[in-house]
């Protein structure tokens, strides 16, 4: 008789993406014989987490490659340096080795959901690099992913804030450092191969505090958004993300190449080729040249750019636009002039 | 003293829609002189399009434009023909000419919510092309664009679905016949608009009706997400929906440039060249090419797109693959034959 379902799911999605990560490493360069790659896992203790570590620590030896895992302890909470301690212990019973518990600084900078997710990422980038990891897996499922794309959605800045999380995404230096195998796995059956595997797992109050935006979607907006609209709500939002992220790429790379073709010879943006781009290149260009010129990226609306756009679209002799990073958009005979003040 | 802001704001938005109709009026070929050309709205005594009707009925004398109504009368519910004739009353005291009700026989097609919509433009059609009308306006408002987004965000099709209702948008014969002046103006001005000049509204019981998706949405989804998220949600899905809907043309324009690019000297589509397109751009070159052979729009789910897709991406072998309207895919040769059955 097989695993369970859930645990055969599980195994499945891990399985394939270590594949991903042995083609990787077999790339041009090849990888030094005798040195089995290692794969961590982030656990924090929870049911996603754990799952991935159990199915880590299921197929990485059945592919060469050496399992560990790395919880990170944010400090946030009185008792938390305990709870670490017992997450270590867990990932130590699934024989993850090396197996560590790193504790974090969680600043202020952005909230205290996307401070405590900078000082994590630093972490973990950090133990990566010092134990010469090939990958560092991921957690999140396709409820989290669902969660993340309504979260997009509020920000309401276009297609790219839609695409959610990726499979594959960086680290400083690392392209292709982080990788999510369960973003097709939903929440439950995660959960579901935790138990019939008895595996002990830990619930975060943080998932449940009302204080916290994403809580509040998971617990509330989620629940009555499928509720109005039917079950398959998280499902189709995780498709959005993957079609958003495509189509933003794709778009990414068209203003790319289009930028150098609205350009006269000295550099400057012609107002008369900007206007005959289609508008969604056209204001991917102008963003491009915003940031360019030293506007933060992260404080760049679109309403931001819909301005500096109708210096091309409604021209009326408006005068000089101030953007973020003291950054100024004017159009000025035939040519936008942007630059910071 | 001017108006209530409320009446300000659907008056200057109705006053920018006539100005494009006059403007598109102008075009190239001019109009005749001394008729004067006639817009109609569409109004269900609803507020929506009683503030609607009231603004037109306003603004378009100052202009030389003639204004009318059309409400229409669904038979949904026992009646249904006093409600419309009272509508007429009302739309005629705001001095409205011509005024007609036309009384619709609504099918079960698609669902009760796509039948009735499908009766409602085609009696508008009629009216309009019967009226000689320029335009019909219709009373959608910023929240209607947001509850639009979220039933196509469930489809999960992508971009395009979440692209909500266009502020111009055609009929048959007609491109550019309906428009949507209140797409910016939120449901509490237009109510409001409609209290301060003392006119009656109606609500209509399918509003409120948790039998319909929509309704369902309004009450009880978008609220949730709206304690969630924050009160900016409504306006962040309909900068959304404009957004997308630029993307989503832009990359049409070039799926349908690039589908030249990757046909053989018989027409046939070459997999190698397939394959060196931006993904997002090769699903729009194979959704088109399977429309184009026989495949109803409407059955076509991004799953079938993507079971294509990996005939060029993921090719083991695999046979003919069955889409929708008796359409099959399948490699021959390097070369993907798509064709009805």
């Amino acid at each position: 008789m097989g695993p369970h379902p859930a645990v055969a799911a599980i195994r499945l999605a891990v399985r394939r993406v270590l594949h991903d990560v042995l083609t990787d490493l077999s790339g041009p360069t090849g990888r030094a014989a005798g040195t089995p790659p290692l794969v961590l896992v982030a656990c924090s203790g929870g049911a996603d987490s754990m799952a991935l570590a159990s199915a880590l620590a299921f197929e990485a030896p059945k592919l060469g490659i050496r399992a560990g895992g790395i919880t990170i302890d944010h400090g946030l909470q009185a008792g938390s340096d305990l709870r670490a301690a017992e997450v270590v212990s867990r990932m130590t019973a699934l024989r993850l080795d090396p197996v560590e518990s790193v504790a974090v600084r969680v600043g202020r900078d952005g909230g205290p959901e996307a401070a405590a997710r900078d000082a994590r990422y630093s972490a973990l980038d950090e133990a990566a690099d010092r134990l010469g990891a090939a990958a560092v897996l991921l957690g999140h499922t396709r409820d989290d992913q669902a969660e993340t794309v309504l979260l997009g959605l509020a920000r309401g800045s276009g297609i790219r804030s839609l695409s959610g999380m990726a499979e594959v995404s960086g680290g400083p230096g690392r392209t292709r450092r982080y990788r999510r195998p369960f973003l097709h796995i939903d929440r439950q059956t995660a959960r579901k191969a935790c138990m019939v595997q008895s595996l002990p797992v830990w619930d975060d109050p943080h998932n449940i505090d009302p204080a916290y935006t994403r809580s509040r979607l998971r617990h509330e907006g989620l629940p009555a958004l499928e509720k109005a609209l039917g079950k398959g709500v998280v499902e189709a939002l995780a498709r959005t993300a993957q079609l958003s992220r495509d189509d933003a790429d794709a778009l990414d790379a068209w203003a790319a190449d289009a930028e150098a073709g609205v350009r006269d010879e000295d550099g400057r943006l012609e107002c008369a080729k900007l206007y005959a781009l289609p508008p969604a290149v056209r204001r991917r260009v102008l963003r491009r040249a915003v940031v360019a010129a030293g506007s933060p990226a992260g404080s760049l609306f679109a309403r931001h750019i819909e301005e500096v756009d109708r210096l091309i679209t409604g021209w009326r002799g408006q005068g000089a636009i101030n953007l973020p990073g003291r950054v100024e958009a004017q159009r000025q005979g035939g040519r936008l002039v942007i630059r910071q003040g």
